[in-house]
């Protein structure tokens, strides 16, 4: 039997597109049988609030093209990045994991958060992960 | 005889900056005897239509820098990035994939994009790269 | 005795956010004994010059929190990026390498960087570094 694959990413950016790059990714790997470990910090920490990645759009330098991303991607009925996301923890080969410094510094509590957090850790948890996967990327 | 090293870079983004940064790796990867797979996407599978790379500019934060570092890199006879993309591919060790699902959602057509496109591919495609490679990037 | 562990780390970014990303997980890794590179390129390369980190602000799309996050900083007695860089080296785990073609391109000397930088280097010097590392990235 193949040994199973790793990904553990980094999501640092809030933005639709880097939220999109980064949960495409991690929906294939979960496709693919690859464990997943999504460690999210920063401006992607602050996506984790409830509500608030429905709300996540396009960074100012291609802000002109969000209208027409959104209506596009509906006329495709590709999945929003929350409906990725559940789906991606339905598979049971992803786990999320908010930055605690992060929290601190943006005045987040756990209850703040979307339910499908796993775990509230520091970097040193990301890196242990990162030091035995396959894949590592931080976007 | 060693081993040929492998790297897997995802170009996400599409400002002169970073693909230039991508390049500049994947360059010097291939000189290295690297075998370097370059897979676009978003904003940076948009700078593979035809005409597009060329007018690839700084992001706005640092726009006022734009027409400076263009002018010292002229002085510098530094390759432009499709220069540098070019010389990647005519070394045979470099393979640039489309990402499917941009091209989709942007309204891209295969004969919209560069010659130097290798394949069309989603990120299965990617990760199946990736998790053999010896280093991995997303930009 | 356990093998040592490697991180790689291109800065290309030159943000307060991503900075602290790129610091937190590089002081963090050496606290659990990795060996350590960061390779500063473009605006992260920018950062490394005498006074500029003091000054790193927050990118456009979130300048408006940027006094916020600052005095946040300060309440929770957070180290700023310069000082976790300065404590990374304290340790003896961590290199810092300057990319010469930036310094080239926007017009750095050596006399211009901050007394912690290693060495200037090219690419090939951070592709030699990362094929071998347990966990590479860039921001």
């Amino acid at each position: 039997m193949a040994e199973t694959k790793r990904m553990a990413l980094i999501v640092h950016s809030g933005t639709l597109d880097r939220l999109l790059s980064a949960f495409i990714l991690g929906s294939t790997a979960v496709a693919l049988d690859f464990e997943v470990r999504l460690y999210f910090t920063f401006w992607g920490l602050t996506m984790l609030r409830r509500g608030a990645m429905e709300e996540a759009g396009l960074p100012a330098d291609y802000r002109h093209m969000e209208d027409q991303l959104r209506e596009r991607m509906r006329e495709m009925n590709y999945p929003t990045p929350y409906e990725m996301l559940r789906r991606m923890k339905a598979s049971g080969r992803a786990k999320l994991y908010a930055c605690t410094p992060t929290m601190e510094m943006f005045g987040i509590a756990r209850d703040d958060l979307i339910p499908e957090v796993d775990q509230l850790a520091g970097a040193a948890t990301f890196l242990d992960m990162a030091a035995d996967a396959d894949i590592t990327l931080i976007i």
